[in-house]
């Protein structure tokens, strides 16, 4: 695990050390409205000596990703006279990180930045991989750069006016963390009510540790990272359908449903337990079962079919042996998709 | 010596051996009008067995360093479905490589890309800090990334279609190499009559030795890179007003008539022989003596005094103290550099 994340007072002070040792000529912080007022002003509270700031201000959302949005900073941080010692703090969720990432690795050749992640999502994503970037056009993540923030600075409050959907989409991907490769922490999982808690610094830090320890084995052992698809496959056949019919799924949401399609699945191909499946299937879909799925099963199915990750033309998926134990690469068959995915539309 | 740069036969040679290897799924080339016709075309049929190869025309000139331009480029490897495995080659001098380093480098989160410069001063440059970049508005290369390329060919014959003022604008880069460094070096440049060969390759290569080690060195010993600014503070001035004036020199040519003043400094300050000066001056000038300068004392007086390299209202130049050895931070007086200014204007 990187030690460079801290949590709560940890953060908050080594966020004031690294101000101070820094000796930056201005502090930017890139927020969208709900940062703006929910993170930032509280967080400014706290640091009462941070000296001259600027404040850029962008769009909630995905569009806010775009060259266009990208050029008004870049001009943003050039009328306020940002130089080279320049900090930039990205508070927001991964829409933030990523744009703000791109943004302080090519302004003057790249200037220092930190991360506030104020998602669940975020702060699971946040510091493993340096991804960052922009959509240019339709385009997801089109223009971008690897780059890893200097400091992740983690803290609960920021999670607390989140919608309910934001937490439990960030939720899904801490239980696939668990379902691919920690039984137990699944079962510490599970003990969870999202829906009234938060997860604690401990499972941030368990689900931040095992997306590291995946990623980084991958570099020796080529194809682990995919098990990290769990889920993926179906989830994001349905993420995709759910846009093209004007009623988009958040991530998390098509994951988790993706999931219950994957692990019904893994019965038949990766030799789960009928009732190892049916206990997590009825674990997600308690937090997941007001979550339509839209659009056809020949759609669905295409959509499946047009997966990169498959290999000539047969279908592979990442499927669960048992809960904890993840297989990539499983080929399953054309008929038991359109089954789950007929199950998934009857949900 | 950065081992990646590869002269004549010998690039040809590598550059083919790298396209098999790399096992490249499409190759892009970035040329501008002119190298379109007089590079690209020959290497071409140099390159037999280069596959499938699409080619990126934009206009000569520092324009071309957009916003603009880069997201054309952007769009038209994506309209051309360029995938990760592409490799970029940039066929140019320094605003094809400026361009095309930070295309490749925010492409997908990087590509491939080496670099073919087809100017003296590119080839000098192309592989030392790997400074890539693109001007935001009027502010030069505002936005950009470090980002060395895999490889540099040096390509001697791409020089032939280089009109005299470019070759000698390169040329006075390698003569201020030797002034600042290499009196050796410095003596074997004058016997050179750039109006009717090319530098040797060891010309070249002994340039890219003495700017690799100067900036290396930089990193332990603070404050050796100033020397490369030997003739850059008059020489900027002179560049920054004969463009407000409506009448540009070439960076180079700017340099030329730099260099020649502040040896004339030298000799007061930093104690240059009158006689060794006066030598250096003549053969200095008989490759620039149509080059005029433009503007009143007063303007240039005053673009000297803004140079960031000042301090605390001191006026700092790089100087020599021989030919060969150079002191940087060498304070000069204001009487003397308007005097010297008003020696140039009557050049």
């Amino acid at each position: 695990m990187p030690q460079k994340i801290f949590f709560e007072q940890e953060a908050l002070d080594d966020f004031s050390k690294y101000l101070k040792d820094g000796n930056f000529s201005r502090v930017f912080f890139l927020v969208d409205e709900n940062t703006h007022e929910h993170c930032l002003i509280p967080l400014l509270q706290e640091l009462a000596e941070i000296g001259e700031t600027e404040i850029l201000e962008v769009e909630s959302g995905e569009e806010s990703k775009s060259v266009e949005v990208l050029v008004q900073l870049w001009m943003a941080l050039s009328e306020l006279n940002a130089d080279r010692h320049t900090l930039l703090v990205n508070l927001g969720g991964g829409v933030i990180s990523d744009l703000g990432g791109f943004l302080a690795g090519t302004y003057l050749r790249g200037i220092s930045f930190v991360n506030f992640p104020t998602t669940i999502l975020s702060q699971v994503d946040a510091s493993v991989g340096g991804k960052t970037g922009i959509n240019l056009e339709h385009l997801k993540n089109r223009i971008g750069l690897f780059l890893e923030p200097d400091r992740v600075y983690v803290i609960n409050s920021f999670l607390n006016t989140l919608p309910l959907e934001e937490k439990r989409s960030g939720y899904a991907e801490m239980l696939k963390h668990g379902l691919i490769t920690d039984k137990e922490y699944w079962v510490g999982l599970c003990a969870l009510d999202i829906t009234k808690e938060l997860p604690s610094h401990e499972m941030i830090k368990r689900s931040i540790e095992i997306k590291t320890s995946v990623v980084e084995k991958d570099f020796r052992e080529s194809g682990l990272r995919k098990i990290l698809n769990f889920g993926h496959t179906l989830g994001h056949a349905l993420e995709t359908v759910s846009h093209e019919e004007g009623e988009p799924l958040l991530h998390g949401e098509a994951i988790a449903l993706g999931m219950i399609g994957e692990l019904m699945l893994s019965t038949h191909f990766a030799g789960l337990s009928e009732k190892s499946a049916q206990q997590a299937i009825k674990k997600i879909s308690s937090f997941f079962e007001d979550v339509e799925v839209v659009g056809d099963t020949d759609r669905l199915f295409e959509v499946v079919r047009q997966d990169k990750k498959n290999h000539e033309g047969h279908i592979l998926m990442t499927l669960l042996n048992e809960i904890g134990t993840a297989q990539p690469d499983v080929e399953v068959s054309e008929t038991a998709v359109r089954d789950v995915l007929k199950q998934l539309q009857a949900w």
